[in-house]
């Protein structure tokens, strides 16, 4: 084959810093081209800093102070930072190195300190921003008929996602007021589940009153309690009563749906769940379907939420808008987008992974739930895309795409229309989404990882491959695995098969009651990845959670009863499971050797560990 | 005196790049100091990326790539970023030149990649960010009881103000329904107006059933459109409407108060405002007072407010809660501040100013109003402190400070009692507050920035009085200056007197009527300033925004007409008046001699220009 592949271990710093010189001469480049973009605007001006003034005593003093304050930065972050940066070691929190490209943009881009609230702040970056919100449009599934941008984080652009379907459920109950010809005949029942693309399209031909309309809605009237219920997985974020807090929603308006074995949404039990609620003139204002939840990493099926909207609608007129909560999964939709971001068929997948060698396993198989699940993103109206997780960017970038561009108007404070003549970026972002100021450097650094590693199965489908074979290697030494400790027969019990790289395991100590067995895993956890250890001096560090009747129901039940042999009495007595959880970010666990390597000194960690907390 | 204050010409890379050598090299040091952290945990693992890996044409190639989108960045940042490092030439948006420390911090930061949205991901900033969050307690004057944390930026602090404002409200209607006993005989009007303190001291004495009480709030059952209305004054920032929209209250829940003709709110009107929705039982929920507002610089009378407040409330039992959008002007509180955080008596300001060089004038007044609104500052509720604005801190580094930690419990999913044990920090911070994850790096700029320049007199004062008074300068320099071009007489007029460093003007056109002179002002900006020039070559920059009636009322009447010369038959045909604005961030004109050299270049500029477009 002619093509050449990049080359994914060329984009790190690396574990060892093996690419720690590269970066240095880059970023010394960079700097150099801005600080002659500074000396030579107007060039006849005078320096204000002079050689004399840097020979003041006061000026080496200050400098003197401020490598001081910068000495201690150094020594805490040394002294407590946590070292994801292993190839192998880190199976913990969503961590991990990023990529050099982004981090190298970033340093950069700062020195301009461009804030893209504006245009006129920010040119250059603004416009960064406005094809980096096209990618994510691609990346859903959203075509050029989306849009997308850059937020904070998952919590705003989930925020941003609630606030869209809050106020489409409000707007024809103000065309009724406004533009009562345009839905005559309709009663508030049917207002209340117009589907989001009819109001769009009713929107886009009253556009002369437009905002007369939007202050009719809930935007102006308020009038949240009519509007109906959220509703989202139990696996749910913590974020989601919060955003419903916030929103003026309420946490009596948000109705939790049950997940099954392996984690994912009940779809019998929504669509039940929707039935009794319709029956009653209930609304159903928001399903949120997550895709990479936060503890299993597993991925919602949001074809079959897509298809049951359908159903109902045809079959009793019930809409709701559908938001996907990505901002963990969202990245891994590139494994199935070819060169020109089409969905790669089902059949063809492994023949284009192996094109461009994606798994060592040249038989990679994705569930076909999982497959389904991802296609369907683009039928949704909106979906969070976290760069700082599995876009390997630095943190804080958060994202977000919706279906349509002319959805804008709804939350927008201009008209979607009002475009900068001189560029293709809106004159004025901060008044299109929820934020405000926000900087140039994250939009630069988003957007030369996405030119770097383009957002398909040969660029950022690489790398997510590679992290997901990791996780799936490690969870294959993990599987099962038995240690013999002071007598004790203890073995890891694998939570479900992940869908994608987050690996949930309990080691079961024979004979141990549930009380035990939860204390043992919490044990292991504080005395190798707390806060209370070095963490510099751990060889292998893990992360815990527990999962409880308040929040899981009783989804860990088959679980607990057929894999750890508890019985029910047990799970209610107790009534949580104390689980190791990891989000196998690494992509250097792909390689056999460096597989091998790792999981024998994994190994001997845990059994030494294990030999330390079990008397 | 033998104390040595700190010099300011060494905090930046310099507007000529002047300390950029000093830049590179403590950043070589501190990159050094990262790579030695990843070589050397377990030092017996092997590299991953090998001489021979980085020797392959995959390799090489990817990295030229990586070279190739690095230079487009720099090309598009070099041809079309805003040239605000200029010493002199920048007068313009909210904008300069950052502070290096920070800078410096950040960028180290950044390759150990924390998130302080949980302590375990970010044991060392995460502890930098309760500092800072302090370090903004006391600078609000808060004190030891407040608290404080980083968002990111202003428009989320703003709407977690606005959050805890709602929320408390509601919390007195949840005491009648989970603990009437505490609340008997109070009336629904009573509970509607219970103070904050009142409240939280409720709280605090019935932990046991907080959650409960909670969930009875307008967390668990929405009901916003009872809470009553959001007052804010007419000056307000575009994003105060949008948090209306947002947290459900609806922008017909909005009064906007009148603002003098320094662009104050009215206190007066806000008076007879909240008398006459109290005599119809409407609640107030919230008032805000901008502490620099965006467009003006000006600051609104909080001591007033807060003495409104105890007024009506001794008077008639009506309560509100006060939250200061102090974004733009809060990191200016310092220059009240001693080195002990203690407020300066007024008539000790001057000699504290001198003690520390503060101002070349040694008589520099500060106008009587401003601090005592800024020392009033410290009985409202809330404060939003935007560290990317006045801080001199890259973007983006939002902040909020709050009266009493204990309100925490209002927002927060949990009890605000439960701190990790091994440190002050919470353990996870995004459940105390609005957002989640967020870039630890943040945390080490602004603690950095903070421990090399302090937030009192001695430090940040030091730089905002040389920034206000080189604004100052600017406005003394442009105040009544005329030019004459092409037979034309055209004269700067100065909107107002500055309260802090912004200075709005018009160039008026002899002869010319309202719209021509609205238009020659609008043109000045598109051919000097505007995105269709290229602002690299251009040696005077400006902003400009409009004045109009729909935002404004009356206020600009006094300056259209005293000032202008315009008829109120000319204000109300035209409605708007275009202005020039700049916020003065540069403090290098407070210098006698760069201040004129940089004056008589701009002289000459505004001619050369004046005479392009005057015909």
């Amino acid at each position: 084959m002619s093509k050449e592949n990049i080359n994914l271990k060329s984009l790190f710093i690396g574990p060892k810093a093996e690419n720690g010189d590269l970066y240095k001469a880059v970023l010394s480049d960079l700097i150099d081209e801005h600080m002659g973009w500074r000396k030579n605007y107007i060039p006849t001006d005078p320096s204000f800093i002079t050689p004399a003034d840097q020979e003041q005593p006061s000026f080496k003093n200050t400098v003197t102070k401020t490598k001081c304050v910068l000495e201690e930065v150094s020594r805490r972050l040394r002294a407590s930072a946590v070292p994801w940066h292993s190839a192998g070691r880190y199976w913990a929190q969503m961590n991990s190195e990023t990529l050099m490209p982004a981090q190298l943009a970033y340093n950069f881009a700062m020195l301009w300190n461009g804030n893209n609230v504006a245009y006129e702040a920010s040119p250059a970056t603004s416009q960064m921003e406005e094809e980096v919100g096209m990618d994510f449009s691609h990346l859903c599934g959203y075509g050029n008929e989306g849009w997308g941008h850059l937020t904070a984080g998952g919590t705003p652009a989930n925020m941003e996602g609630l606030w869209y379907a809050r106020n489409f459920k409000s707007m024809p109950l103000a065309f009724a007021k406004v533009i009562p010809e345009v839905v005559k005949g309709k009663s508030e029942w049917e207002l209340l589940n117009m589907p989001t693309a009819e109001i769009v399209k009713i929107m886009l031909s009253h556009m002369d009153k437009l905002d007369e309309i939007k202050e009719a809605s809930a935007r102006g009237v308020g009038g949240i309690d009519k509007l109906g219920v959220l509703i989202v997985p139990q696996t749910k974020h913590y974020s989601w009563p919060k955003l419903a807090d916030v929103l003026g929603i309420g946490h009596h308006h948000v109705v939790s749906i049950p997940v099954d074995e392996h984690y994912r949404m009940k779809i019998d039990v929504l669509e039940q769940t929707i039935r009794d609620l319709a029956a009653k003139h209930i609304p159903i204002m928001c399903v949120v379907g997550v895709v990479g939840t936060t503890e299993e990493g597993q991925v919602d099926h949001i074809d079959q939420i897509i298809a049951l909207r359908k159903k109902l609608y045809e079959e009793q007129g019930t809409y709701f808008y559908v938001h996907v909560d990505a901002a963990y999964g969202s990245y891994a939709r590139a494994l199935f987008l070819d060169e020109n971001s089409n969905f790669i068929p089902y059949e063809e997948l492994n023949s284009k992974f192996n094109e461009y060698d994606v798994f060592e396993d040249k038989n990679f198989k994705i569930d076909r739930d999982v497959y389904d699940a991802y296609k369907a993103i683009g039928e949704a109206e909106s979906t969070t895309v976290d760069p700082h997780k599995m876009g390997y960017i630095p943190y804080s970038a958060g994202g977000i795409a919706i279906k349509d561009k002319n959805m804008r108007a709804v939350i927008g404070y201009f008209a979607a229309y009002v475009i900068d003549k001189a560029s293709k970026a809106p004159s004025l972002l901060g008044s299109y989404i929820l934020e405000g100021s926000k900087a140039g450097a994250t939009a630069a650094a988003v957007w030369t990882a996405h030119r770097v590693l383009p957002l398909n199965v040969s660029g950022y489908g690489r790398l997510i491959g590679a992290s997901i074979e990791s996780a799936r290697n490690f969870y294959n030494f993990m599987k099962d695995r038995t240690f013999k400790v002071n007598g004790k027969t203890i073995t890891a019990k694998m939570l479900t098969a992940p869908d994608f790289n987050m690996v949930d395991y309990v080691f079961h100590m024979e004979g141990a009651t549930l009380e035990e067995n939860n204390e043992l895993n919490r044990k292991f956890w504080e005395v190798t990845s707390s806060g209370l250890v070095d963490l510099y001096q751990q060889d292998f560090l893990v992360s815990h959670t527990d999962f409880a009747k308040p929040d899981y129901g009783d989804s860990p039940v088959p679980f607990v009863t057929k894999e750890l042999g508890y019985s029910m009495e047990d799970w209610n007595r107790v009534g949580k499971i104390t689980i190791l959880r990891c989000s196998g970010m690494t992509p250097y666990m792909r390689d056999p050797e460096t597989c091998e390597y790792f999981c024998t000194s994994i190994k001997n960690s845990i059994e030494r560990t294990l030999a330390k907390i079990v008397k």
